[in-house]
């Protein structure tokens, strides 16, 4: 069994569920709070983050008995899975076979889960959701409205450039579903259900977002829930 | 041919040619300030990061006969030469075979050119390097103390975590030199150029840092200069 430590706020948490569901690989998710660093949780990812995904089925060959190795990080996971999974599933691999257009999903993958985490998604999800979340003396409070702006002003930058790459091509690296639109759909998904993202301004990131949000794969996260903070009234609609 | 896109003071950058080094990798080296943006620049990284590397062998399948695809990104180009060059070269290749061992090594990647870049070199290293090669209209001036201060308690915790790798382990993934080894090394080196790595406290993680050091692939790396900030007196030094 494969268990998957995430939150539902996390971008990175979000492309690997939906890599699970492309690929149909069951998984125990368990939500971590990564806020309170818990100690089990740090001697799992010393980074303190998610997701971390530990595979029963995964040998470390410097510690053949030992427990099952965790997997920390979701461009890591993505590679983990690409490699053991993907490299076995023919025309539904989410990576293409040649290595420069292997390198252009992998600036993409790296653009959402690392650039858009750190400009926008750790602005916006921060302050309206984790310092919510948070008591006072863990860093919860009041959202700071200036770095709220600074997010949302990152985020048309990356609209922009998410536009002109739907425009320029049929998927986000090509003429195939790759890691690379999984991972914009995951980012881009946790400002949706913070009802941040403009459609309407939008029309062809839209399009591209419709498609991936119909498939199978998608349904879990359109189920996710936040404590006290009800996603936007389009979030789960097919048809926004 | 192959073009890099570097700055001697990128740990990213360094952490490529160090992988050149190994591999015997022929390159030309093309120094680009990105905080001129340059247009032409930004036209093969969107990012406007470096490094950023051309291969003139490579393809891009969906423009056979368009130029050669820009590999950009540290992480990215690392994996690229994994594939197209690594995976050929028996035991010396940088990257283990098992796929749980790999997972491991692209979670150090990560860690010293992700995470320690924006905790400690993008403090330290914009501060006391880049502010003052920029103009005033650039972004130039006198560096602040505070943000100063904040890189190099942060780089005390990351050598902490490196003393405690090199103390678990013969080299920082396992038995094997890695590209793990290689990231953290390149990390540190921009570090020690400025002077800020207090050898003297970290013996276990200077005796891993010269045995890398002393290796044929770091000597372009001690022959760096950048203009009108002389390296540290014992940066040259195998022996320091």
């Amino acid at each position: 069994m494969i268990q998957l430590y995430h939150h539902p706020m996390s971008g990175a948490s979000r492309y690997v569920r939906l890599i699970f569901g492309e690929y149909g690989i069951a998984a125990e998710l368990v939500e971590e709070k990564v806020w309170l660093r818990r100690a089990d949780f740090l001697a799992i990812n010393a980074a303190g983050t998610v997701p971390v995904m530990l595979d029963e089925a995964a040998v470390d060959p410097r510690r053949a008995d030992g427990p099952p190795p965790a997997i920390a990080g979701g461009v890591v996971i993505g590679e983990y899975l690409d490699e053991t999974v993907g490299a076995m599933s023919r025309d539904r691999r989410l990576m293409p076979e040649n290595s420069a257009a292997r390198a252009e999903v992998r600036r993409l993958v790296e653009w959402f889960l690392v650039k858009f985490e750190a400009e926008v998604a750790q602005h916006l999800v921060h302050e309206r959701v984790f310092k919510q979340l948070m008591r006072a003396d863990e860093g919860g409070g009041s959202p700071d409205s200036a770095i709220i702006r600074a997010g949302r002003n990152n985020l048309k930058a990356h609209l922009r450039y998410l536009d002109w790459l739907v425009q320029s091509r049929n998927w986000l690296a090509g003429n195939r579903l790759t890691l690379a639109d999984i991972a914009a759909a995951a980012a881009l998904s946790v400002l949706d259900y913070l009802g941040e993202v403009g459609w309407d301004s939008e029309p062809a990131v839209r399009d591209w977002y419709a498609r991936l949000k119909s498939r199978p794969s998608f349904r879990a996260l359109l189920a996710d829930k936040v404590a006290g903070l009800p996603p936007a009234s389009h979030y789960v609609d097919l048809d926004f």
